[in-house]
């Protein structure tokens, strides 16, 4: 639904802050963040905000994904001239953009609201399809095909034994400066009803190619090339592993971000900006 | 699931049927039937298969789909050498055709069937997307974008209107000395949860466009362009309507053909061959 309100509410500065809900095919851009030269979802989506405001724009979002990985459900927000009105934006954005990236709704953001920093928790699904004939054709952009078959007992029982907070580093390209302590939430494969193994994978926030790396993991022990403990036991690791494979980005969706109610957004940004131990 | 028979039962002639299933993204197709030059699913399927088999293979398909249109659940039959492995048979076409077209099942035909005379009915869904935004980057490939709200009630009161046996030659593309009458057995419209509405389309067979112009038909009606009573007036036109908008091909998907039991296969095909009233 878009939000037919007339305007967004002043901020200060002239400014509004606007909450945008993001969906894109990743196929065809080299991940969120913009980079010279390159289709990005960031680049595309800030040209065409700054086109039809008529002056510059810059997004923050929630989760920034890899080249390859897809979105239903990525939040951003963006400061946009107080007064600007939002079912006039969202109708000129879904005519000014591309078929892979839409904007299913724009509303006015409530006070403190960061989509970044107010966000409690990431919701990602990774898709396997381990059918020996391969993936449905009209699920392909989406959808790992994987030759072998997968025992999803075994996914999950090592899945879950990764839950919690811990380092993640093994799991991780590391950033330097930046912690990789997670609080991994959910981790649980089913079987669709067409057959795909789909995982269901949340956590308060993600460290870089962590959820790939995990599925990636659990894919190894699926197939049984590796036993149900392993997974837990790479954890101890100080380091990225390099025996951990990281699944490939399309099999990767970002299908929805959590915030806290609206008066404790604020709160929550607060936070989260604190380097964790 | 690959039936793992080491051979088909042998049908006379040094050759056995097999059953296809068969499944494509019709986007980069020029619809099933092979033509000259272009690349179509038939094909490309026969060339994969007369490559394996090393002899040559002729399809016979149960719903000849135009170009850009889907299938979930084709099914073909082919005549090939007795004694094929069809286990080995379905590995090599998964690793030689490509990621749009899929054959999720090779099996022995049993005695009698004909992919095409005796399906008792084939299924079809239609699928088209209302909000003001677009549809879900995802799915775009098999679903239509319409820029204004459609009335799923209306369009329902419409197509129940329309079922049972007609003679649909409003909603055809005639095809000389060839009857156009159908029973008509299912045409209902109903939201997913993403919102999308997908109608299931049901008869024992299709004339050429039937399902998209009936869909166009109905669109007509869920924007409040034509009066629910409309489509099934047109049904008493004696010639194609010009009035009826064939809906775009990428919205449509076969999704599955019925058959009768292993002992009225052969009785259904004698049937069906008969010229209709």
């Amino acid at each position: 639904m878009i939000m037919s309100e007339p305007a967004a509410p002043e901020t200060g500065g002239g400014l509004t802050r606007i909450w945008l809900q993001i969906a894109y095919d990743g196929t065809g851009f080299s991940g969120w963040a913009s980079q010279p030269g390159r289709r990005t979802v960031q680049g595309v989506l800030t040209d065409a905000l700054s086109l039809v405001l008529r002056c510059s724009v810059a997004l923050t979002v929630a989760g920034r994904t890899d080249a390859g990985v897809h979105a239903s459900g990525q939040v951003a927000h963006a400061d946009v001239p107080a007064g600007t009105d939002l079912g006039l934006l969202a109708h000129r954005l879904a005519r000014l953009l591309p078929a892979d990236l839409r904007v299913p709704m724009i509303a006015p953001a409530p006070p403190g609201f960061d989509a970044r920093f107010s966000a409690l928790r990431r919701h990602y699904v990774y898709r396997v399809a381990d059918a020996p004939w391969g993936v449905q054709p009209l699920r392909r952009l989406d959808t790992l095909a994987w030759p072998r078959p997968l025992a999803e007992s075994a996914m999950n029982y090592a899945a879950s034994r990764l839950l919690g907070e811990h380092d993640f580093v093994a799991y991780c390209r590391r950033r330097e400066g930046a912690s990789t302590v997670r609080e991994l939430q959910c981790l649980h494969w089913r079987r669709e009803r067409d057959g795909v193994l789909a995982a269901l994978v949340t956590a308060d926030a993600f460290c870089h190619n962590m959820v790939r790396s995990l599925a990636g993991a659990l894919i190894a022990v699926g197939e049984g090339r590796r036993p149900v403990g392993w997974p837990s036991e790479v954890l101890a690791c100080t380091e990225r592993s390099s025996e951990v494979t990281v699944a490939p980005a399309h099999g990767l969706t970002l299908v929805g971000v959590d915030y806290p109610p609206g008066d404790q957004l604020a709160a929550r940004a607060t936070r989260t900006r604190r380097p964790r131990q």
